[in-house]
């Protein structure tokens, strides 16, 4: 793949998922907000199909928009580190992208929002019970389960992520399978740090809350930040080794 | 395509959506209702159900059911400016008529409601926090998503929203992309304005409103009117465009 | 197709319906059950998983599992009248033996239970304001959006309720596009009466609600029998004859 | 089927299934967890995901994940008396594996919480009316659904569970029917006992809440523990024999 292509179609994609997804936490927490007290399930289901929505508009790279992904695919051969740089960079600048259109489209409700932790929650994630030894397990664990189950699709088709051939609204169904994972993955490993689970959807947003100019914004909390990067990098490291001992070729 | 099928096929579809789309929020929130209190999630699935019905019976017309998608693929050139007349005329008879099929289903909960602003919330939306301008940009985005995704459907197989050809009843699973879009959508980006993203969805619903006789009922707020006409118009002509730039072809 | 092959697979089919979805109800409201105060949209889930599960253990006769469906395929001519009769009565007999697995497996649940309005609404439906005439209307209008759109689902499709040829368990599928549209009737247009949309769903099971020893229980409500049994039938011929006229061929 | 290959696959996809199953809970019961109070049908959608990310990658064994499924195919004589030893060996293994896995991921939570019944109710079910009869029929019910429905699977299609040759992603969704059956079932049936409906996923995360060093654990409840064993085991067996009885080859 031309190397322009993908870092065009990784921003698109990343940049679509993180606008849902940190609109989604948007609508459960801020003030006035609709969804207000949604609940977990909702949020679930946005991050989820934000995914869906992302993968959807990426398929032109296979729609990675994650790093933790990425490295993956880096580990298993399937793509060089060339490549991999130019992911890399893509899903830094869509997640960013992502996270500022999100305050546009809450402008308002992030005015009229009095509490300056929901706020930065609505851009990254955090632990409940900080130990960052622990909440590095938890984000190691969630996201060799997301890159675990991702490499496995790539074994029992031609190819599991790009989509291309099938007719119909039918192909756009392609982005479903790892959509309905990152539903059942927060909703199962999500309680104890909030699943970043992607390198990018929490530092690109991280950094967009540092600098956009919110109105009563508090810290970003950057003495946090590293674990929802080594984590998920590490996580998807050790899913790819696992794959290619533990999934069978078919 | 028959234009005459064109306008039978989004009437239809049209109708049902909002039938569908507009009873959600009247099992939510009038009165009596079994499912009162229900929640956003609950609103969010049954517009995404209701997209899912109304495109799976308007597949002769290639279910757009939205002025927005209708000027989106104007603007790209898939139809011509007469043809897209009759999908906008088609829209808002639809409209109309799913929204007096509401009021028929919920007569009982209408009369029984002592709210006014509920029952205009069952038929048309509001913003919770009143700003014309970022009401029009929250509208924007969300309309953005959705055209931009659906446009994207269409690059990755021969055709995405009319389904055919494909056995049994999985045919009927080509609307579900969309569908789970707009739960998305909804879940992510509809706290601020309840999403219109959709002027027919909007405006019939409201003529609907003030034409008949609901007891008790208020004002049909005319003033806010506008923007769930503009804002998802505007969006769906900056995601064709964008579409044109961003989605290479496969 | 064979009629002993059609009584047995829809008895089956309708079984299984039936035991998922008055279990859903059970789940939801009877005292100290894990899913007590669930919520609608855990029953709208339940309901449509529970179509999901009998549509797909009926594949031999299509899967109608409702009168009200089959007297629409009587309408277009799809089958002939004795058929439609052998449909009719394995849907009664299915029914009323799902009712009865549910009673055994919430027992203890209906002993314990003290409102005998619960263990009534666990078998049958009943209106939250209650009025036969615009109750009927609301039976009617939401059977007709079920027979309507699985009308259309064979206009796309070779054929779109058996489903076969379709390699490994995506076959299965084919039961989702229903599954999903009674999540959607159900989440929009259930508030009213609880949408039977189905006599042989509410029939069958109150008759077992009148036969079966339950501690404790109330009348079965007969005074209301009649209309989720007249307003889906009316509700099917009506999507018949609409789908003759509104569904074009393509 | 190499039995080594058998026995990875089943290991690998079990854990996975119980790492993800027995999460949903401990997110939705753990003292702060973020999705505390999530209620029952994010209970649902957590292990029927569970499901689908453990059959996605237990492909090479056809992903049975449960000695009841296993003792199904083995009534129906799919598979013979030794391989199914090692399916159950697995199956064991990996169930322990799983429920090792959430006590690291959620370490910080079981440390904090107080009430030893919650911690077991992460790993294992327990009825909320004891009574063992009952329950066990409860039991027997609910995994008599899961079994007849995942052997109607293969009767509409080659192979239902092992998923291959389909284009892209796509293939993914082979997972998704009986995902979606086990959503339906924990809806539906779960009130009662918290369906096991799965000798192994109840057994082996006892056997780990019995062994592991968790700070201030209650008894691991054996006195129950044969219930959700049994129960499955002849819910398995009764749905096979009357598979090959109710469900026609078509």
């Amino acid at each position: 793949m031309n190397l322009g292509t993908i870092f065009l179609s990784e921003t698109v994609g990343t940049a679509m998922l993180v606008l849902l997804g940190t609109g989604v936490v948007a609508t459960a927490i801020l003030t006035k907000s609709k969804g207000l007290g949604g609940g977990w399930l909702l949020i679930n289901f946005g991050w989820g199909l934000a995914v869906f929505a992302g993968v959807t508009v990426s398929y032109a790279s296979g729609g990675h928009l994650n790093p933790a992904v990425t490295i993956g695919f880096l580990t298993t051969g399937s793509i060089d580190f060339g490549t991999a740089l130019v992911y890399w960079a893509a899903q830094m600048v869509g997640a960013f992208i992502g996270a500022v259109l999100t305050y546009f489209a809450f402008k308002q409700h992030f005015d009229q929002e009095e509490d300056p932790g929901k706020k930065l929650g609505v851009f990254s994630t955090g632990p409940e019970i900080r130990s960052y030894g622990w909440n590095l397990v938890t984000e190691v664990i969630a996201t060799f389960v997301l890159v675990f189950v991702v490499m496995s699709f790539g074994k029992t088709g031609p190819d599991a992520v790009v989509i291309e051939g099938v007719p119909g609204g039918l192909a756009a169904l392609g982005a479903l399978p790892v959509a309905l994972l990152v539903v059942g993955i927060g909703a199962s490993l999500g309680g104890p740090t909030g699943y970043a689970i992607n390198p990018a959807r929490d530092l690109g947003p991280r950094i967009a809350h540092a600098l956009l100019p919110i109105k009563g914004k508090g810290k970003s909390d950057w003495s946090y930040a590293w674990v929802p990067v080594v984590g998920p990098l590490l996580g998807g490291v050790l899913a790819a080794l696992a794959s290619m001992v533990l999934l069978p070729a078919v």
